[in-house]
């Protein structure tokens, strides 16, 4: 059955919005200058799992907020490039998305971190837009 | 002469599918798991040219099936990255795109591999979407 | 307000119009070919500042020839990858976006350069599309 043009253009919102997502995720982490604004892109039962990359996997805001004040201690330089985004799945206020990561960073200690990534993600639609519901970390190349 | 807004949202989603192809390929070359994926975005008379980076050049899905058969059976790891997507033409069922590609790989052997690529992609237009009908790789940087 | 049709799809069309004008530009930057390619993505009054990263600040289009001319000549390679592409506003016929970069070079001398980068563009629409009016350089990671 033939969509209509507000459902195509729709559909077209929500692939820009749901990529938007780990784009504000991303610039966040880089900034390292306000954990709130990479909180703002979860939901607030929010899975983080990142034992995939040897990190901690852990849910909720709290706990995110626990971790990434740690992040923030220990890290004076951050740089992801995300890319080759590919939404998997829309379904009504659901989503499931992949996207590559380059991770980089600098620790006060003056170690160099290198991780070549894939994200998976889980969304789900709120009154302010998508947000990340669940977030999965895949090591591509050995860590 | 002013456009409709379906061929508008029409032009939206074709540049938005070419790159989706490029995505999904990569997706399943990283996976290293299903070279039928790989051969999925390819038309049956593919072209497919690395002699720029000192790889083999051949033609049709047999030949691409046999590449990627003994690529799969040679590496443990891949990462690819595309950035920088271009639609340089579209005429109606044929398309001509190039993207940035950060390529990189780990053989059974031990040895790690990486490029600094573009991407040279022509397109047609299929009951199945868009599919790669030639793909040739040029490297930016030394290899 | 809800927003008709034709909003919506100018909102995407502006993305990606936005978004395209930096792909000409690394595009141009790495082929290495043509100085008036990357010309023509700035205004003529353009502000190019990358004091951020250890390299001259200026204005205007015969000053940026003179860079761009000067650094065709010294480098051999060039290959730039730009991810994380952020529309911070768009305020009528002016707009501000962010893009992460991670640049790479070898001079004729066989140097090779690397940078992280965050890219702060200002645009202003013209007659002939969107064009940059300021940009500027951020680093990531130390350089």
């Amino acid at each position: 059955m033939s969509q209509t043009l507000e459902q195509r253009i729709q559909q077209l919102e929500d692939r820009q919005g749901l990529q938007e997502v780990i784009t504000d995720y991303l610039i966040a982490v880089d900034a390292l200058e306000s954990v709130e604004d990479i909180l703002n892109v979860f939901t607030e039962d929010a899975v983080f799992d990142m034992s995939g990359i040897n990190y901690p996997s852990f849910a909720g805001k709290p706990a995110l907020r626990e971790f990434f004040t740690g992040v923030f201690a220990q890290m004076t330089h951050h740089a992801h490039y995300a890319t080759n985004f590919k939404v998997d799945a829309i379904d009504g206020d659901t989503a499931k998305c992949r996207t590559h990561v380059i991770g980089m960073g600098k620790t006060l200690g003056g170690d160099n971190v290198l991780f070549y990534l894939q994200y998976h993600l889980g969304y789900r639609r709120t009154a302010q837009g998508w947000k990340i519901q669940s977030f999965r970390g895949k090591a591509l190349m050995p860590l």
